[in-house]
């Protein structure tokens, strides 16, 4: 039986959705209080291979500064933001797509006044 | 090194990218020049693990009826649908998220006057 999570509001210039709870992300991010995690896919949903979460990141902060040996996939769907990736720096809009190949540096920064808020696709396993 | 597919524009209420092709979804469709398929992450980005694609629906068109092995992560994009579920119809909005697992029966068709588009994670081995 498939599973639904309804969108239900925009609080704070965040997406949530029905049944899905909300979480502080990351430990090792000293702007922790500034960036939320929630996960739309994963093993609540008994999803097997791949899993899909949403974060978004308040003006000011960022997300930790990450590598390791899975993969990305992240679809910008409100905000902007800058994105350390590898030795490289990119300015990203809503709608852009990004894929993070294992092994890849990458930390994301919110550009403006508005909440950076992205899907992140990864595999189950990792 | 990361590869990202910038937001170009919207076409007929579809939603483009640069360096992503559009093609027409599906042959066993028999509205299949209302809907259109292009891969955001696939092959061409060497993703090992899951690929995500992105489909849009013109109005009064809609998706083959599928039942295959594989799991789907949806999100929706822009536009309502009505989705065929196994034996259960859902109503979906804007920013609705759903999981259906392998094997389970599904159909999405555009409701209203506007042009349904859908992100559509799967497994890239399937």
């Amino acid at each position: 039986m498939g599973i639904i999570h309804r969108f239900t509001s925009i609080e704070d210039g965040e997406f949530r959705w029905q049944d899905v709870s909300v979480s502080a992300y990351g430990p090792e991010n000293s702007r922790a209080d500034l960036a939320t995690r929630q996960i739309l896919i994963g093993m609540g949903e008994q999803s097997p291979h791949f899993h899909m979460r949403y974060f978004a990141v308040q003006p000011g902060g960022y997300t930790a500064l990450d590598q390791h040996a899975h993969d990305h996939g992240v679809y910008i769907l409100h905000g902007r933001a800058r994105l350390r990736l590898g030795d490289e720096e990119h300015e990203l809009q809503t709608g852009d797509v990004v894929y993070i190949p294992g092994n890849e540096m990458h930390q994301f920064f919110t550009v403006g006044d508005e909440p950076f808020g992205f899907l992140c696709v990864v595999p189950a396993k990792r």
